[in-house]
């Protein structure tokens, strides 16, 4: 586990004071030589963009998808702060290059925390010799920096893939403001609150790094739905090192997409308040596009969240969110299963065991599959339920 | 109040066994004399309607706009229930028509309730004579249709407009699975699951009613959102008995437009669990659809009503949403206030007075103002707080 785990990295985690008492709230993941690699990212899409983000984006495209280090503070967003905000993400690129010997653009900032603030920034710059001081390539450096990103997560997020082509390891943070809309360029993929850092000691271009991340992004973060508010930070950054030999084709996206759905699971595991996770598979789609709009609607149905909660297999909201979804589907050939035992089939209720289906809505992890009866294409989300604890987490925040 | 004020019409309410108990289940609106007039109707653009709503679509298109009554049965949605469904949707018509001595088009169909089980249609027939029998023209028969709809709802909804110009009564049920997608032909309105019947005695064409129920459901039920889930039964019908003069240019679409907005907070302030109502009013938009946009994407918002819930002023997150609504918006320009205190200006904090803005936010009904800085156009929406009550409503129905 962790992103220290691929050749070539190192990673810190200290606590700067932008957060109160002793809790990490700054990270850094570097190179180990602090020299710049192939790197590639996507950001959220929300036009309220946080400081970081536009400020990330910026350095990305001035190095040409290259860089040495990525800083991180949890405890504030540095989000619709305007241009101090900027010039604060700018200063923690710099600081953070100056110790490392590289270029500031060379330097990726994510932030994440309460928006409307301004950054503490004078006590994050404080903390980057710290951070640098304390960068290691071990195990515990990395669950540092895992730990120096949450916010309302309860527990560090990490993964390790190796699939014995390429080897990728990565930290993610969120658990709210999570349905992100991650893009680059024409690209997009969806999530929320989250920020991920993936590392890989392949080597790899930083265009074919871009459409690897697409790739994987696309069939995980993309499909993961808490509450369905698309944050202003959401970002997920990979670097590689290069250590070892270029992976043969679709390797690298495929082990990236291991660790995207290994991160993706955890967040929805230990997402606010979610007593229940189910994944909503959509099949008999016309179009994928179509699929997944359906499964979207599906998971981000308050009703749908509440029934998953009370263990209810209230097969009806489904139907009902599949209909206003705006995916094409033909209500007399609809299909829903919990746990494969078909519940409503020609899209009247369908006679089966009740018990079953009890039972399995009753547990932790429900599977919920509904065919639109229209053609082939289909698309799967992750859901969590919502529960009186997401309400107590968010109704007050001052 | 009561859609028995206008002159013409009558009403009744009564149990047929639909719900348990003694509960009213079954109601009427119709013309005094049993025969036709000019209607109008909005129908969820839901794609998995519910029989009722197939089979009043039809029926409205084959009389070319004209209707003698409207039965409408809650305790059950008869949606997701087939060619069954249908016939007994058809055979509810048939049997108030026959009562009536009209034709079976010319009555037109409601239900709401639970979604995907079968209609107890023997119960519904059974009750169509004591129902008829019941008719009468009285603001009591009217209280009774009234409470006949409810589902969830703690209390019935009824208003009477009386402009001097024309006068328009009605009755409408929806507390939850409220954002509605009200449509007619091209034109389209939001809302959820609702259901509205408006009686008016002034002359108009199907025509003119129908262009004046777009205008009207668009300006109010269309701005309304409760849950973000957009029902299989939303339905409102209009029905004109012509016993005075044809109103000026305007005026019928005027007095049908306080209608249903009298309905709409009625609906809004009984919402399942809803401590706290908002209105969300987006202002310098590039275009009204633009701030219609972003005026939803904060209304539909779990974390704005979540904040709502707990009178927390957390601007941050209204800026998010407008910034991931998809409306054209400059984050440098944005503005936000409650209760008209402006709290960020420029897209950054501004200095307020916190105990003003905490007073304001922690009263029954919130204004939020939120400017987008490119434009000029504007719309208003109405929202409620997300409470664990309305978790408790919803997590069970089984």
């Amino acid at each position: 586990m962790s992103v220290c785990r691929p050749k070539g990295f190192v990673a810190s985690g200290v606590h700067c004071g932008v957060k109160s008492g002793d809790a990490l709230d700054l990270a850094l993941v570097a190179t180990a030589d602090g020299k710049p690699v192939p790197a590639a990212a996507v950001f959220t899409s929300n036009r309220a963009a946080a400081a970081p983000v536009q400020v990330s984006r910026a350095n990305l495209a001035a190095t040409g998808g290259h860089a040495a280090a990525v800083v991180l503070n949890s405890g504030n967003a540095n989000a619709a702060t305007g241009a101090p905000g900027r010039a604060a993400a700018e200063q923690m690129a710099a600081a953070v290059a100056a110790g490392l010997g590289c270029a500031a653009t060379e330097v990726l900032v994510c932030s994440t925390g309460l928006i409307g603030i301004p950054l503490p920034v004078d006590a994050v710059l404080a903390g980057v010799d710290p951070l640098l001081a304390a960068r290691k390539g071990t195990e515990a450096a990395g669950r540092l920096a895992a730990s120096a990103i949450l916010t309302t997560d309860t527990r560090p997020k990490e993964t390790l893939v190796g699939t014995g082509l390429v080897t990728v390891g990565g930290m993610a943070k969120g658990a709210a403001m999570l349905a992100p809309d991650l893009t680059v360029g024409g690209a997009h993929a969806r999530q929320a609150t989250m920020l991920a850092v993936l590392t890989t000691d392949a080597t790899a271009t930083p265009e074919e790094l871009q459409a690897a991340l697409v790739e994987a992004v696309g069939a995980t973060f993309n499909t993961l739905v808490v509450d369905g508010c698309t944050s202003t930070n959401d970002t997920v950054i990979v670097l590689a090192s290069g250590k070892m030999a270029r992976p043969p084709a679709g390797a690298l996206a495929e082990a990236m997409t291991l660790a995207c759905a290994d991160l993706a699971e955890q967040m929805a595991d230990d997402a606010e308040g979610a007593t229940r996770l189910a994944t909503v598979r959509v099949w008999g789609a016309r179009t994928v596009d179509d699929a997944r709009r359906a499964a979207r609607k599906v998971a981000e149905s308050q009703l749908v969240q509440c029934s998953l909660h009370g263990g209810d297999p209230y097969w009806g909201r489904i139907v009902s969110e599949l209909g206003s979804s705006g995916a094409e589907v033909d209500p007399d050939r609809v299909t829903v299963a919990y746990g494969g035992v078909v519940v409503c089939e020609g899209g009247v209720a369908a006679a089966h065991d009740e018990a079953r289906v009890r039972a399995h809505v009753e547990g932790r992890t429900v599977d919920i599959s509904a065919g639109l009866g229209v053609g082939d294409a289909e698309a799967t989300f992750l859901m969590t339920s919502l529960s009186p604890a997401y309400i107590a987490e968010n109704e007050r925040t001052s």
